[in-house]
């Protein structure tokens, strides 16, 4: 499918009767669209509709009078509710014919697993007579590309369908239809991340103040979740030269985002996390900022944790590499197990597990039987039942001891938050605001500066 | 904001450059979707678009020709970006006024931080004025209800804009939106997840056979996500009669709903998790299943954890209550934890960390420390990196030990995977896998049995 069309603008359709209800959240749209711009192809709408004719043929027509090309995702599979097969060929003015290759492909991926291949599965095996079969390496249904002429300046769109699974989609997107993209030659889109803790967003708005204006190049915007403010740098140029100045258009981009990174640093200082690789998540990227943090001081950590049972330590881990400075923890959520650990039983039947004593007694006895340089270690009440008056749901104590701080072999200090949301939003931000913790006591802030989001008053 | 209109369907704006660049992922179409069902509505479409003018116009017009009600989100925040307060009063023909209400709160809101309120800032108390504004209790932007006019059988839209984050978005729908809506009377819309795991699809879909056709009630459709499959049924009926026509439908509703459940629970067997909670993930439903299996028994679980670094634990405490079977475990990231533990660290020398052996050990001394009845353990390489000829990336060995299995006091076995996927989807799957096994050993199924995706051949 070589195409003479310049794909300048993407418009995404997902499909799923999933999606309508609720009960699937689409996370491809996000993706595509990431990987699109990455490409130089700017995403102008995602769709999503269910799995009804009417609406899914309506939702190409209109896409490819929106954007010259159009990648669709789910409705491939052997199931009556697939339905994109057919309504691509509706909407092409083409006819389904059985593809003899991809019926051989399926009988064989069946034959590996000892199966036939059913009336029902076959299905899969049929593709509109123009259109062509990408395979599929993990699954059963095969991705199609098609061309659609529309009344627009481009005259043709050109159509991928991919199959729902992200783990299907996402190797077949680079494989069978990064090849056939043609981005605008010269056009450069530059976005990137920053992530920014320990701030609110209205104080980080007010701060950037002129930079977050919408005539501004490169764009600057701000989105807050979980604790963690997301601030997106974007830049959008070129698009009419040849390589060349495609080139110069590039060295131009990156000049401008990074200015704009470099004063945003210089206006917030140490709540901007260090810029690593791009597409990592907020929380991601706050774990691999400790981790280098603890790497370059040849230091090594551990977690105690109760109330977030194996999150902290799952956020961590989640970095490849992070077996160099993580050494492993203790997921103490009973009392007892919380003993065994060494924590004193009395200061727990005296102030209760959910203490700053108990907090910094479990990060003490991890640091020590761990043989970490630091350790966090978190007790709280993550709820949505445990609360009190006086200690009420979202109350959660953080411990961190070090071998640094004080004048002693090893000491502890814990601070006091009360989170809101539920309880996967408590315990989330719980663990964001351990991270902090040790952030910026690594950067040589004094033990308890600055004050966090949540921080109870003290 | 009264409604003479039924609002039988709904149409889904997300806003945000950064959902087009893919650095978002929108999670309120889904959310909103899923109580919009519940509530008897049913979303039609989701449309996602960026900061810009004409999109943000043409998106609203374009949804209120498609259903009587559109709930909108982002857009709504101090930045010049944040437009959906402008284009609802463009295309409603309204006029921007200056709300001294909303005016005074948002001067509060600041005082109470020791800050004025900036121009910037105050622009959040603009809305259109025949809108009503909607208090935003958690953030500084309150949302917008406005009706738009249309060439449609309906007449009037009713547009709701609520702010982009999900923890002031959701409680403002809750308290602001559904008490001004009209659902169809009597229609009844019911939905119900049933999530199996230890299958391949293709499998499931042909089990079920006819179950899964498309004209069927209740319809029947099958999602694969990580290894759990997800069957969701759902019916739809009435919206013709009056309140006791609706309680008649609402019985047949249930009935045909549990019918079609219990024909699936035949076929499928001890594959399909018990419902619980709906609304539950399907790892969250694993977790609640294995959880609620233990307490029934008395019993107890630790895990141990190496490659997944804490993540088998944060799924099992994500259950609110599963402290009554959850003891907590051990974080053996590195070696010298696992030697901690008890580990032989012969073993380790000589077969590696990545070992049936190990595996099996880790979890028999992890029994043994914690007291537990069961304990899981995981030993493996998530990757990218790490991987070898004979172990390669995605190779997990999960140990399980018990003190109820074998002739002695406990005894552990270990089962040998090999995931694909990224390491994220490795250690997730990891993590299905291992409470997948222990589901059915709890069940009474013979060690071993049944063999489960990703299973390498022993």
């Amino acid at each position: 499918v070589a195409s003479d069309v310049v794909h300048d603008k993407a418009v995404i359709i997902s499909t799923g009767d999933e999606l309508m209800t609720g009960q699937l959240q689409d996370s491809n749209a996000r993706w595509l669209s990431e990987r699109l711009v990455e490409l130089g192809i700017l995403t102008v709408e995602h769709i999503a509709v269910g799995d009804d004719s009417t609406d899914l043929f309506e939702a190409i027509h209109r896409a490819a009078r929106r954007a010259p090309l159009v990648v669709m995702s789910g409705g491939l599979g052997p199931t009556d509710g697939d339905l994109t097969r057919e309504e691509l060929c509706r909407a092409t003015g083409d006819t389904l014919v059985l593809d003899p290759g991809l019926r051989a492909e399926l009988e064989a991926r069946f034959a590996k697993r000892g199966r036939a291949l059913t009336a029902r599965q076959e299905r899969q095996a049929y593709r509109p007579s123009k259109a062509t079969a990408l395979p599929n390496e993990l699954g059963t249904a095969p991705g199609l590309a098609a061309r659609l002429g529309v009344d627009s300046p481009w005259k043709w769109s050109q159509v991928f369908c991919l199959p729902g699974p992200p783990s299907e989609l996402r190797p077949m997107f680079e494989r069978e239809v990064v090849p056939r993209l043609s981005p605008p030659p010269g056009r450069v889109v530059l976005t990137r991340l920053l992530h920014v803790i320990g701030l609110a967003e209205a104080d980080c708005v007010d701060r950037l103040g002129e930079l977050t204006r919408r005539d501004r190049t490169p764009l600057v915007g701000i989105t807050a979740s979980g604790g963690i403010l997301t601030i997106r740098i974007r830049y959008e140029g070129g698009g009419a030269g040849g390589d060349s100045a495609g080139e110069d258009a590039r060295h131009k981009a990156l000049r401008r985002v990074d200015e704009t990174e470099r004063t945003i640093r210089g206006i917030l200082g140490d709540h901007v996390l260090p810029t690593d690789a791009q597409g990592r998540s907020g929380v991601e990227c706050l774990s691999a900022s400790i981790l280098a943090d603890l790497g370059e001081r040849s230091r090594t950590l551990a977690v105690v944790e109760s109330c977030t049972g194996g999150m902290l330590g799952e956020m961590i881990t989640a970095i490849p590499g992070s077996s160099a400075a993580f050494r492993g923890g203790y997921i103490t959520y009973s009392n007892d197990l919380k003993v065994n650990l060494g924590v004193d039983a009395g200061a727990i039947a005296r102030l209760g597990a959910v203490s700053p004593e108990v907090a910094s007694q479990m990060a003490l006895r991890g640091l020590e039987r761990s043989g970490a340089h630091f350790c966090l270690a978190l007790t709280g009440i993550a709820g949505p039942d445990g609360g009190t008056a006086a200690k009420p749901v979202g109350t959660v104590h953080i411990g961190l001891a070090s071998r640094e701080i004080g004048a002693g072999a090893s000491a502890a200090g814990a601070r006091h938050f009360v989170f809101s949301g539920d309880r996967e939003d408590v315990r989330r931000r719980a663990c964001v605001s351990a991270m902090a913790m040790l952030h910026f006591a690594l950067r040589g802030c004094p033990a308890g500066e600055p004050r966090l989001l949540w921080e109870a008053p003290s």
